[in-house]
């Protein structure tokens, strides 16, 4: 791209992001009826010939995916069919229904001189999603960023453009159908590299930048961010098998966290079993597993007691698979668990099995993880398993949301007071 | 300095930050009770003869200021005395009585399936602040991050660098008297900018870097990172004199905002007056600021209606004044003051002088700052008057936390979760 160009994709970048700005003023005096009416009307459109039409621009975007050569894997996440553009809207009506988490009133008190203060939930303002070739996150963001009084820019992957121009039209008609500026929802109109570059050094009109996909993309994004980011890295998550847990619950714990479905983050990619019990425990859960159709890869102490497991190699106590593929470590009791963990841990989701109460409390509160759990699987660590209705990520910063990111983790607090004249003395 | 050298630096840096690390996983199993025992034995120390090797250390700091030709102002900020290292000490005494925010475990409920579930309040991990030439931060912020169970890694202003070798010296004693690391609280061991811009790098290492001081370190700070960053940015705070305000207690309000210790960043810079009551409350508004000793600058309006105003210029509206100055601008009504404020404030401190029950609510709602204040001194937006105890700063970052940063801030949550056997189907 030569120098002009570049001027003028800067110069437009930050009229978006200087429209998107005066739009989430805007949307500080909205109320939460008026953003459930444009949410509905955008469940209703995807419903209808407007979904059509986003099904007909997505198969644009099938058809270049082929010719560039997509995986199948990724042809299947790009792809819009009437099934799936009904689930979103699907997904779209269970957010009108969550409630509205802006304006909320915390810890309201009076103080001494009778100055009545408090924190107020508020919206963070104008929130950048960056993302990969998933066009349902287009509309989910756009969802959750509107609920949550924010206004947002979105950059979705190159290969999803045509799908996520009319995604974003739909939501266009219903914000200006209600009397809200489209900007609330932008989408960069542009597949160009730059145009990221431009919105990540836009501090003081974007409040914070979420990128969700890979890890290349959350690098890229956190290396040249000058605007605040949080990120949502890797799982690699671990359940330690203590030396005393019940087996039948260990394994019932191990399958579910590997195979119930390998791909997603809070997936298990690592088994560590005390020394303790492995000689007991590792043959049988691993029987398991690989009846479920999971390879093991192991360490030599696994290895020796568990014929036909793979050799681990130093790499594989980082990698998240996400997929059929699980690596075992045999670690010398609860300490030895800790330490494989902090060293090899992504701060995701951490589980512990055990019956042996200090064990249980110290790894709660040793273990630093956005969740930690006691007998229960890693899939837990879930928006809507925790009772936070959608999500918009699992955070791995600990800035701001540590787990998952609902509506709540999309606002922030400010202090508020009603005096009657105080002043400091 | 050379390649050589320069590589010596960042790895001796990153041998300091892996030892704070280190450190701040020791702190995860550490009582409230230690903590304490820590902090009364930093107190008692600077209250006696480690207390006078404090200001012996600091006077040779004050002699090369002085032969740096440092301003007046900068010196007295500089220099520590018995007086002061004991207001230190009773500092440290006050963060003690504070309640300990970590293990705190908030909204613990039982899901459907069994699961009990919370949040736990826990450390940060590893705070590194940045600062200028105030000795006391040293130990407050080192008090504040200990007490929280972070580990830091101090960078102080080089006019101060050997009183801060000094104080941190004091720590180290403390924290090794009850078994704990010394690399609890590092400071960085040379003053060096290098240093500064090795740990800002440290992504995995550092959590979070607090700058404090002026707007240069700030955004050199921001500029730099790419680990998070909590900026406490300057205070170009306004207040909004209302059509019907109570003309006594707009006086009071303004004059206190403004006079009671211009010096500090939750002080008034800015008045607004609505056009509607501008002859008759700007001229005796105007009269009292003169009588304390005021200097006003306005605009065309505002000057019309108090002889012997001077003319404000653009840049007076976006200047944090820091003195006895004050920029007056009458506006068009409650609309007026909120396009002045969005275009203008800097996200800190902002009130409304009212006795109207709608604008009052609108202007709580609508303005977005770290505090929204409603017949209210901007003064109180201030750790210690909203009852969070000692404070680290005032943020104006919206991400994680928003306004003043107490003990509380300085934590995360992350979820927990007791189960016995749940798996997700």
């Amino acid at each position: 791209m030569d120098g002009q160009s570049q001027t003028d994709l800067e110069t437009a970048m930050r009229a978006l992001a200087t429209r998107a700005k005066d739009a989430s003023r805007k949307l500080l005096g909205v109320t939460g009826a008026q953003k459930n009416r444009v949410l509905s009307r955008v469940a209703e459109a995807l419903r209808g010939p407007a979904g059509d039409r986003v099904i007909e621009d997505n198969a644009k975007d099938l058809r270049a995916g082929e010719a560039a050569g997509l995986s199948a894997a990724m042809l299947d996440r790009l792809k819009l069919d009437r099934k799936r553009v009904d689930g979103i809207a699907r997904a779209v009506e269970e957010i009108v229904a969550l409630p509205d988490p802006v304006g909320a009133v915390e810890s309201m008190r009076v103080l001494a001189n009778g100055l009545q203060v408090g924190q107020m939930r508020v919206p963070l303002g104008v929130i950048a999603m960056v993302y990969e070739a998933r066009p349902n996150v287009t509309i989910d963001a756009a969802a959750l960023c509107l609920k949550s009084s924010n206004a947002c820019i979105l950059r979705g992957g190159k290969e999803a453009f045509h799908s996520n121009i009319a995604l974003s039209k739909v939501f266009a008609q219903a914000l200006e159908a209600e009397g809200l500026p489209a900007a609330c929802v932008s989408l960069v109109p542009t597949t160009e590299r730059a145009a990221t570059l431009a919105l990540l050094g836009m501090a003081g009109l974007i409040d914070v930048v979420i990128p969700r996909g890979g890890e290349g993309l959350i690098r890229f994004v956190t290396e040249h961010a000058r605007v605040p980011v949080i990120q949502h890295y890797k799982g690699v998550c671990h359940a330690y098998i203590d030396g005393d847990a019940e087996l039948e619950m260990a394994r019932r714990i191990t399958l579910n966290a590997k195979a119930q479905r390998p791909g997603v983050c809070n997936a298990l990619e690592t088994l560590l079993v005390d020394a303790a019990c492995a000689a007991t425990v590792l043959p049988e859960i691993s029987r398991s597993l690989r009846e479920a159709g999971v390879e093991l890869r192991g360490d030599a102490r696994a290895c020796a007691l568990s014929p036909g497991m793979k050799a681990a190699d130093e790499s594989d106590w980082d990698t998240e698979y996400l997929d059929m593929v699980l690596s075992v470590a045999v670690v010398d009791g609860l300490d030895g668990a800790l330490a494989h963990i902090a060293k090899h841990g992504s701060n995701h989701t951490e589980v512990i099995v055990t019956r042996n109460y200090e064990h249980a409390q110290r790894f709660i509160r040793e273990v630093d993880a956005s969740a930690v759990f006691v007998n229960a699987s890693t899939r837990f660590n879930d928006g809507g398993e925790l009772g936070l209705g959608a999500e918009i990520g699992i955070s791995t910063t600990k800035l701001h949301a540590y787990g998952p990111m609902g509506l709540r983790e999309l606002t922030t607090l400010k202090w508020i007071a009603y005096g009657d004249g105080q002043v400091r003395s």
